[in-house]
């Protein structure tokens, strides 16, 4: 399928890796603190030698954890989580010669010219977008059948009526594995649900509700009161909304606690970590991921997930990342906090939503 | 028809204004001078007191003119357009006790709650817009037929396959009555006719082609060398494109010079001052106005753009003034340059055009 | 002072709510879940009719919290905190007619034309902002002795050496009573302490150094090893920056933890509802408030914030609260939040810390 | 000096092209029209060869140009500028075989540290900016004496009161040889000498003055009335601000016009195409710009504005160029149209002028 671009993996030989050293570990000297030395994983592929030639690619790597050695098996953690004991891989180098390979360019890439003097190296919001939607469409529909999707949401899609309802459509079809996102979006989605307003504001007319401001807290209490969100969309039989098409099609939800929470809502995990770990479960398996309209919950993930994922038949192929945001600042963002890979298409999460359901519901 | 509200012209009797002076004028010092106690306009209805109780509305008003006196005639005009020994209308009250009545809310308006402590009182990117698009479908449709729409566009609507196609669509499909733009908007979108490139970049796939920067300056070269636009559609086969469809519809285009003009293009108008006058010539006429990813242009027609419209049966209707940007920025710029009642929509130009014609095509 | 404005309160015999009637509670059926009808609070004054013509201003409100009754004491506590069988006051209505009454105008305000057109409505980063700082430098001087100042601090303060210097100076020299901020600030703050660089980037020359994204990780090994952030200064001889300085004069500081964190720092508060407590005490003290280059802290710290404070001989202030940003958005998004009394300075928070301390060094 | 890199020719030798082609030229056809293979200029350093060896710097450059060869003299002129029968260099390869090698890399850069993965690759709102401004405080000392300062201002340094004084400032002491603006610029800051106000609004304290509407049409006309801006200084006692310092210090100032102009100012060059041709003949002279808080000016001046200038004794010295603006954006556009050297530091233009006066006036 040509979305999907081949991985070609190093060649040791040809790279002179043949008789790299083995790689070293050293035990973590306490929970969650690592040797000195710790080699610190990014989010390309990482080969570990591992003797006699044998290089092991890390599977499910993530930027800024450490490799844990057990038996033959790396497994990448994040520090917090090492226990006193575990060996740790060290050394800092990334082209072997310390026996650990850092591979960055395993996708074919279209080459580009390269003129002394051009216009428009950079993305911006004058950037076409046109082929970023076609790949785009043809990723989901793919990965609908063959892949994880995960949609990490802001607020804004709520906020709306037909991103709201767009949304919700993608979700009920099939095109959403997993979603992760704060208190908020899911207050106001609910909100919406019952009063049809994000925060008092008519979600269709942008008209202020009397007393709007109370919407929001009395959802809450009235989920509060009934212990779950699911009992609550049965008993006030709510009957659209992201949240109510993620429970009604099981499709697994994590809400992350902020600091900015009203409530919060009984599923919200309040303690940060903890949200990290649920988060990377979606990380590990994510092939796909589209994130929208927060930098928060954005960069978070896209601190967690690898460029790569490792298929049950051990091929490799890409996790497509796109970051939808208004602003350069928030694409630069998520690149400076190392997910340049991050296709980014800068529009209103509104209208992409909308966009992408109008092209796949058909 | 439900999206044109009615126009409530001011009661003179009820607002105490019966026995109100009639309106003085003094003459013009000089060309393009104007006396010192001149009443400036603003863009909203403004009434003057003619004598024995006859308000006169001044028709096609416009933001920082002067109205000039000829018979019984008000007209209003820009100062640098003023002849010496003009009469201009003095007096710079807005209430009636100069003659002079500003009429601010003469067209309904839907009441909005007013607690004393409510949220998002402010228009931002995360305010709902979807009944801002079906507005705008029922106006564009409405005013296909009995209106005039006058776009305003920068050259990102060029940049993108899917928004130019989208913008052909609804020029030849009657959606467009005029177009205001600068020499890069026509150059780009010609070059892309050309090439299927903006500034040497595919306006679809974003690739950057090779010598891609000669691309603008060739298209540019191909024009000037024949003399216009439209010997060079017809000459080198270009089929389409967003000034393609105007040439071939016969729709009026205004291209305005800048100081960041490569060429320019012979049809042009270098001298800025020539090019207000006819951009104004589409103001006059406006009945709904599209302002798309330009401040420059956008703020400049919204201060020659009146806020009403009086129509052949001498009934006045509200001029819909449509301003889409990415940031608040720009919306806030315009209404603190006295276009406070355009409008916002905040996203992408390239989203808002291929919507609009996703909806009116059907 | 001419900085601090007279605050008039109500005059309920000119309301005609001499006999107004007396609040009413309601029990919380459950813990963390409030009655129905439940009155939530502003960050305005709240009055409450306690009987016999007498009224209570609530102390240190915040919005989207109820209010309990213990006593003849009325407290703003948030929903979560409430436990069963508290008495919560009830009464949706702001003007009297319940018992509470909302007071927006205690504060004299200068009085603002008010043409019928008129330029330059909207703040925007084109508004003239010395006054601003005038008033903030005497504001911050006064409070430095009589208030309590609360700095919320996103990460972009530290990733500059002037900024971070004077950022320094200011809590060295008394400007600063609590220091609100999550992770990330701590951690790269620290991170130049060690290494003078801020993700890897020096701080003063931009350069990225070789292998400096390993930097923020191994300063905050070396904090986790040691257990704290103060051994860790004083260990390591760090000797500059902003927790240094915190530390070095007891400034309490708060560090929320959030999904996008690394580490944590053991100072980090994991759990976000805990953080939010840890924040409110500040909330309670705060006098003035400059919140910098942060939507998520200024946002979730402005929900806490009542716009009054009760000075010990019950003499009401107002808090003022400055939002510092580059965008029009966040400012506008604090303001769609509640927090509409903010003041915005639209600049860049290392140019906005430089000039206070330049100014309030000497 | 340290702060001027060195510049290093190419060696024509070592680069292969002892025997490179001698330069072709073709007829202008036409007018303002040019040959069909013409050789365009990018802003770099572009040496074309001349025979024998004989590699000739060709001055003055500028991006989208044509080279004339007249004797043996190639000058870089605008195509528009062409006339009929004028020897356009011909050819589109930039590595010498048609005896056109454009030169990219003749200053010293520091090297850079390439990771595989690294953080913070962007510029961004948070880049530390303290190391730009002290460069920029060297540069600005140096060329005070020793090159042409060009500063490119939009019309936020004339809103408020401390940016205009510092404007003012640096210009009464030598740091601006040159200023280039619009209508709007120097409207404002005539209205602000006059009234203190800049549309209306107080550009101290904020306030809306009554009918302060009018005060930019009423300088205006007060100007036009007169004829000129000096004699308007003169018979209103203005003294202060931006442009009463450069009439003051007979500091030459470039007002192009713009669709947006109100008036305009009897000094506003009202064909753009003039306008430019000004504006090129401090592009020639330009060592040092400063473009603040304009796109359309930054750009249309960066189009023009060689990167590097070639002083009387044939050294050559980098032309530095400092865009400041609130968004990644606006450098990312003047990037985009070529200017990829410029330096941006992201900020409000009010506090950069104030940071520069009140370090340079010492």
């Amino acid at each position: 399928m040509t979305i999907m671009p081949e991985y070609v993996p190093p060649d040791f030989e040809s790279l002179g890796l043949a008789k790299a050293p083995i790689i070293e570990t050293q035990s973590a000297p306490d929970d969650g603190v690592v040797p000195a030395n710790y080699h610190g994983t990014s989010n390309h592929p990482e080969y570990l030698h591992m003797g006699n030639g044998k290089w092991r690619l890390v599977p499910e790597s993530r930027m800024d954890a450490v490799i844990v050695i057990s038996g033959d098996n790396p497994e990448v953690v994040e520090a917090r989580r090492v226990r006193k004991g575990d060996q740790i891989v060290v050394g800092r180098t990334e082209n072997g010669e310390e026996g650990i390979y850092v591979h960055i360019n395993g996708f074919e890439q279209p080459s580009q010219a390269v003129d002394k003097f051009s216009f428009r190296t950079r993305g911006t919001r004058e950037t076409p977008f046109s082929r970023c939607y076609d790949d785009l469409y043809r990723v989901l529909r793919h990965d609908r059948e063959h892949g994880h999707i995960v949609w990490v949401l802001g607020p804004a899609v709520a906020f709306d009526k037909d991103s709201r309802d767009a949304m919700q459509g993608l979700i009920a079809n099939g095109y959403c594995h997993g979603l992760l996102a704060g208190n908020a979006l899911a207050t106001h989605d609910l909100e919406a649900a019952l009063y049809q307003t994000g925060l008092g504001q008519d979600i269709y007319s942008q008209t202020l509700k009397p007393n709007g401001h109370y919407n929001h807290l009395d959802i809450i209490n009235e989920v509060r009161r009934r212990g779950s969100i699911s009992k609550t969309i049965s008993e006030l039989s709510l009957n659209d909304g992201i949240i109510y098409a993620c429970e009604k099609h099981s499709i697994p939800y994590v809400l992350a606690g902020s600091i900015r929470d009203d409530g919060p809502l009984p599923e919200v995990i309040s303690d940060v970590y903890q949200a990290q770990d649920a988060m990377r479960e979606h990380a590990r398996k994510a092939t796909t991921v589209v994130a929208l309209a927060t930098q928060l919950h954005s960069i978070a993930f896209g601190n967690m997930v690898p460029s790569y994922h490792v298929m049950p038949d051990a091929s490799v192929r890409p996790v497509f990342f796109y970051i939808v945001d208004m602003t350069e600042f928030s694409a630069d963002k998520l690149a400076n906090r190392g997910s340049a890979q991050a296709v980014a298409i800068l529009t209103n999460a509104q209208d992409f939503t909308v966009n992408l359901w109008n092209n796949l519901k058909g």
